[in-house]
């Protein structure tokens, strides 16, 4: 598959019989089976049997014009954390190698696969989706789409659902986010992502890091993608776009924090991108949250998940601690020694900060600021330092978690061209407003990226 | 006031022109101030003059015919961690002592001087609310009713609310209950009490010991009573109560845990009470739930409060441990050293015990247990034992601890006449049916106690 497909497209070229779902199939497993391509590292396991079969019935039931869902044909790739009946679930671990294959369906796999969706594989990512760069030194690292010469991150956790989507290996990638693991990797290589509000979808059959942070949404070449994703993984029907005109729109820069050392590349393509969206007739002004400063005074924004992750994986970290990423083991033991007081103040300090950004940001549209402060870094140096990977983790990690630790929907658009370095706008907006913030960063899209 | 009243009665009474609001105040105030009554230890403070004033201006309403709320002219006692405009909280400590009046009201005191209620003071508690038994070194432990040659515990923490009804210092009395602390003391002393669902009223003004089990009730002469202040704090309607025969519903005798161990006065009293209910064709049944026991394992049951008060707490321990009650401080501090893991995992096994208690219990009408595994202890070897206070504490607590890790509604009803041991039974229903329970209760009631 060495065409480009957004899932509007390709049911188009479904629907009208330029191509079959066994063409998208086969040729996403022609991408992954490229030899000098990334597929070996961008995919954990395949199901290609699986995937043939339910293509080639799928395009039977096409000619006889039977119904099927809306997703009926299109190949996906599945991030390593979904349960899917039959298949291991190994978290891109190398210590759940061994468990049992999953005895059913985590509940948005369900919805996805009664809409038609077709699962290509498990993608790869960081252990345990326990940091936002997407290195995995047991199923190697995929590479950035950009500057391969010189060998990037691809961003994390979501790193196989990125690069699967970018390599064109899949139509749209399952993902999931804590800190940022969707919209780091879309951001750092020019696609689409979206995390949802805490608690839009069942967790029910997904392998958990922090439940006061975990979402999962898509990674896709349009917002579009990521719109029809979420909602067939809710179990809701997927409205019309509501799209519309910038001209009247209200958003507010966040500057707490967000706008901090920017690589200049980011703060280009963002303010490029602000000035777009100004002669377009948006309203733009700058609001500062006290609240976002004093929970990063405390934690690190999205440390929540540190005491969460220690909780879950302190046994097996005791058993077979050799067998983990150490970068991963031992940033999930630093939090052994976090009391249940300082706990429970974080948590009362997500409340606040809720509450105050609620108040201070209810009135716009959205909030937008860039969705990550860099470009994405060399992959050698973090390799070969602790501190390098520690200190460009946080701030890899540091303004999407923002997202996370308020619990609200948002979605990164690239900005920018292909010929630049990937830099993508993150686009907030309130707890449980997920289609409408789906519809203004479409909007906002219209104006930055229309071809 | 040496006349009992309920809070029907009274509106009776009141109606019926044989007694005013200012006699109702009055003779509530002449029992506060007899000497050698327990009123200078049930109440830290009173207001006296409001509460006259507030009742000779609803006794000219009623001569005027201008329709009143339902608790017009009724005087009720307010524990001393409900926020009352210009009056200061200590919730029963020292170490509060020179903060600021409250500058308005808790929401449920709002809630009920809207619907007329007169406030006759602050009630006398264990500090902070942190223990079962109702001691207080420093404004005194008032007697428990029964037994007084002996001296023996009020129960706690809402000691002085208990007490202040029992004494006819006031017709209900408000209290708070985290790990019983209104049943505790209603079942000790022959008196009604009903703990809510957690989240039914608003905490907001309410001093906190534990976000994960604190709820607010009254405790009365009757679950009328009861009910009547409930609805009226939540802001509802109060309906008529439901009052069912008995033949046909079918309960649940909890096994596990909460029959362990019992003083032969409470397995006596509880028997018999399930007997007459027998008697009237309840059908009874026992259920055992080993999710109760997987929490009580790693944990007393209530234990979460633990490192919630310690996160509550820990400055002004820290500032000013002289001024604590000694036993409460020890036992909160007694938190600090409990991780942030094992926090969660208590909020893991607490979720696992709502869910399969739930599955376990639901086609019953409710479960059934005593509320107190123990008859009221005797204070004075608890003075001079700190591992006696400890132990007998935690027995207190256990039954209704219960309660308050499911977060579901709990009445408890007296068993037994005025001649034994106060002995109470324990209606848990559940989460969010509080009407429900409060029917049940009454119906049970009807069995036991009809005059």
């Amino acid at each position: 598959m060495t065409q480009t497909w957004t899932i509007a497209s390709a049911r188009k070229a479904l629907e009208e019989g330029q191509v079959s779902a066994v063409d998208l199939v086969s040729n996403a497993f022609s991408a992954i089976e490229r030899e000098e391509g990334e597929g070996s590292r961008t995919f954990i396991r395949t199901f290609k049997n699986n995937a043939i079969t339910q293509a080639a019935a799928s395009d039977a039931l096409r000619k006889m014009n039977v119904p099927q869902g809306p997703l009926a044909g299109i190949p996906i790739s599945i991030k390593d954390l979904f349960d899917i009946t039959g298949e291991v679930t190994t978290a891109g671990s190398r210590v759940l190698a061994d468990t049992e294959p999953a005895s059913k369906d985590a509940k948005v796999i369900e919805n996805l696969r009664a809409a038609g969706a077709i699962f290509l594989g498990h993608t790869n990512m960081t252990e345990f989706a326990y940091s936002g760069l997407g290195i995995n030194p047991h199923h190697g690292t995929p590479l950035n789409v950009w500057d391969r010469r010189i060998g990037r991150v691809p961003g994390g956790s979501s790193s196989g659902a990125a690069i699967s989507v970018a390599e064109n290996m899949a139509i749209a990638a399952l993902g999931s986010d804590t800190g940022g693991s969707i919209r780091i990797p879309a951001a750092f290589n020019r696609l689409y992502g979206f995390k949802p509000s805490l608690d839009r979808h069942s967790m029910d059959g997904i392998f958990p890091l922090s439940s006061s942070l975990d979402t999962i949404g898509a990674i896709a070449r349009s917002m579009e993608c990521c719109r029809i994703l979420d909602h067939v993984m809710a179990g809701l029907p997927v409205p019309e776009a509501n799209i519309r005109p910038l001209a009247g729109m209200r958003f507010a820069i966040l500057e707490t924090i967000a706008l901090d050392g920017l690589d200049v590349e980011v703060a280009g393509g963002f303010v490029r991108a602000l000035e777009k969206m100004s002669q377009a007739g948006a309203r733009l002004e700058r609001v500062k949250i006290d609240a976002i400063n004093r929970f990063s005074d405390i934690a690190e924004l999205g440390s929540l998940a540190g005491p969460e992750a220690w909780h879950l994986h302190r046994d097996l970290i005791s058993s077979d601690e050799a067998d983990f990423d150490p970068r991963v083991a031992s940033r999930i033991k630093a939090a052994q020694s976090i009391s249940a007081a300082d706990y429970i103040e974080m948590l009362a300090l997500q409340r606040d900060m809720q509450e105050r950004t609620h108040l201070a940001t209810r009135n716009y549209d959205a909030v937008l600021l860039p969705s990550v402060a860099v470009v994405p870094p060399e992959i050698k140096p973090l390799l070969s330092s602790d501190d390098a990977y520690i200190e460009t983790n946080l701030k890899v990690l540091r303004n999407t978690a923002i997202g996370n630790v308020l619990g609200v929907p948002a979605a990164s658009i690239p900005v920018g061209g292909e010929d630049t370095a990937p830099v993508g706008m993150m686009v907030m907006g309130e707890m449980g407003q997920d289609a409408l913030v789906q519809d203004i960063a479409q909007s906002i899209d219209m104006v930055l990226n229309a071809k």
